[in-house]
């Protein structure tokens, strides 16, 4: 990949977005699957560029949506409805509506205040609502606590007997038809155990509701599969999908599976551009032109993200923290990293940058964000025009007063 | 305030400022640096929208920038040149030529190397370039780690050699002209002490460069008084001014300081609407409209933000967690907080929300950000519009192809 020429070309700080890559993790997954009845719906807010999400449905491949902004992504990107799904702990009523209307696989009700909600607006709308319902199995996934969804402290899903009581509730109502089952359990997982044990329990209540004459046909395994930022050991897509299905003995179900991380981060890389060294007491900083609010993981997770440099110096390398021009000491992208000394223009690659991304970039410190750039088969092209000045305040600039 | 009419006015998740209270704060610091040379410069980046900066210019601000897209900002709201600044340890070649074009009245300078790039560009420009130093005085100011900015380990500023070596080469330059110096140690400091051994430190050195004939004009505090989000014992601004006058004897220096949170924080306040109520387990949620993506403090500071309701519910308040539809466990505003049971539509008001709160928005999850309101003199007005969906497509909708 030739960093310099698309730094040259589209300028810095960048997103640029290995297309092939994505396909061949789509690829390996789908084909994980392979002779079960499976819909790979991929995680829309893990990367939601309308092109990313495109290549992703050129594919086959569905959507699973956490707001009514990333239904209307999926559909523009030309996913079918029926491969569409809407999660989220906090659906308004206005988006509960809309995907009503727009007649999509089905809701992932995720508390009994909800299901609630759906009903009402069904009937308001006389419809019939498909939904599945999102069960918490209380299985600690070993992950980031912030990305940790399946312990009850989490504000996800509801437990199994609450799962159960809706269910029934939603197979008496006029206007709810329970389709789906779902739970997630976290993301970036990199145990296989627990999404196993999460599948058993949930595969065991799909069993006594069919003891009680509710037949449910999507079986949904949420997302969360873990990729390598360092040096983890991951889940092999074969392994996953043996796991779970070891559980699904006499079941008749179609599985449905929501990755993100694993379809993009790995295909995604931001490039910077080397604005100063300067050295403060004992420390080494080098100051590239990107910052948090482009890339906010490392501030908010304490992330790791391998970097790569590209720059003529051939010095041995020293340790260095990497940091953006934004004002506040939470602003970084690595600490005591080893890279070599570098010079003005020099380039810095952050790897593994394809995936809570771009997505989680804000306008703070009045910086626009960067553009994002697709590589397939060779040839690159502009996703999304980089973030203007104008565009930072046409919303607000009407409103000043002379 | 009736928050419950400008909820029903504006909708929610909505932003609201008082800017009488805005002005207020201004005024009661402006008036500790009575009879002292003083320019109050606001701190851009706490709060950026257009309508508030350009409240402060009316009142006589000038404008404390990190990012040239806040210098133009500064300009539109009518600050005049000479009383805006440009901090910050990451600016580039075009935002230093940009800021010397438009004859501001200094750069803050953060480094060495940064100084060689601000020499090369004016001499470009065939220009002199007024510049600052910030001096990393090396004080700790006991605040949180990520808004802490005046130790060694920090990125910002240079140790108190470095800074005078700079002033004598800056000094030597026919394109740089020394006019300031400036410290900024941290962001919500409630303790007085270290702010004045700061200043000491950095007084002595304006004495030191008198002492070698470099004059100096501008004496820059930088910002960071606290504010009150809880029970803090904050510091009185005329303490604050006394203190540090009390390190300038026998300097005539105009004295520049760069609040932001003091002057907006606890002027705005974050309005939201109750979605649901849920148990899992032993714990109470309390799921609003609002998210992370709109008020990013909680998750990314662990911040505390006093929250009060609307409603008619007259029971007992209850410990719950009160979160947003964002699919992280991050997304919360507050954890284990008193509030009584809630019902669906009743409104949650999160305080002090008129600092680092929208200027951190994003659109994580396709969320459009929330309008922003402006109160004054019992008159409400809109400042920025609610983003839809179709401005959060705008930039990447063209490069969907058929």
């Amino acid at each position: 990949m030739d960093f310099k020429e698309l730094a040259n070309k589209y300028q810095t700080p960048l997103y640029v977005y290995d297309f092939d890559y994505m396909a061949a993790q789509y690829d390996e997954l789908k084909s994980a699957f392979k002779g079960r009845k499976s819909i790979i719906a991929y995680a829309v807010k893990a990367n939601s560029n309308l092109s990313v999400v495109k290549h992703f449905a050129d594919m086959g491949s569905g959507a699973d949506c956490v707001s009514i902004g990333e239904v209307r992504r999926a559909f523009l990107a030309g996913v079918p409805s029926y491969k569409i799904i809407f999660s989220g702990v906090g659906k308004s009523d206005d988006e509960i509506r809309e995907a009503i209307e727009k007649d999509i696989l089905y809701i992932n009700v995720e508390s009994e205040a909800e299901l609630g909600r759906v009903e009402l607006i069904a009937k308001e709308l006389g419809k019939v609502s498909r939904i599945s319902i999102r069960v918490n199995p209380n299985i600690d996934p070993k992950t980031h606590p912030y990305i940790s969804t399946g312990l009850h402290d989490n504000k996800f899903g509801v437990d199994l007997n609450s799962a159960k009581r809706m269910y029934i509730k939603a197979n008496n109502s006029e206007h709810l038809d329970p389709v789906g089952i779902h739970f997630h359990i976290g993301s970036q997982l990199t145990e296989l155990e627990p999404i196993r044990e999460s599948a058993e329990i949930v595969a065991d209540l799909v069993r006594s509701l069919e003891g009680i004459n509710i037949e449910l046909k999507f079986f949904d395994i949420g997302g969360g599969l873990g990729i390598r930022y360092d040096n983890e050991i991951t889940i092999k897509p074969y392994d996953y999908v043996q796991a779970i299905l070891g559980t699904l003995t006499a079941l008749d179900l179609t599985i449905l599976c929501e990755p993100g991380r694993f379809l993009t981060a790995n295909a995604g890389y931001f490039i910077s551009k080397v604005l100063y060294e300067k050295q403060n007491g004992e420390k080494k900083f080098v100051v590239i032109d990107g910052a948090m609010n482009d890339l906010l993981r490392p501030s908010l997770y304490n992330a790791y993200h391998k970097i790569d440099v590209i720059t003529d110096s051939k010095e041995e390398p020293r340790a260095v923290d990497i940091v953006g021009p934004v004002c506040e000491s939470g602003d970084f992208f690595a600490k005591n990293y080893p890279l070599p000394p570098l010079n003005h223009n020099d380039l810095v690659i952050v790897n593994s940058a394809g995936a809570y991304g771009f997505g989680m970039g804000s306008n703070y410190n009045t910086r626009g964000r960067s553009a994002e750039v697709a590589l397939e088969s060779g040839e690159d092209r502009l996703i999304r025009k980089r973030e203007t000045f104008e565009d930072l305040i046409a919303l607000e600039q009407e409103f000043l007063k002379a």
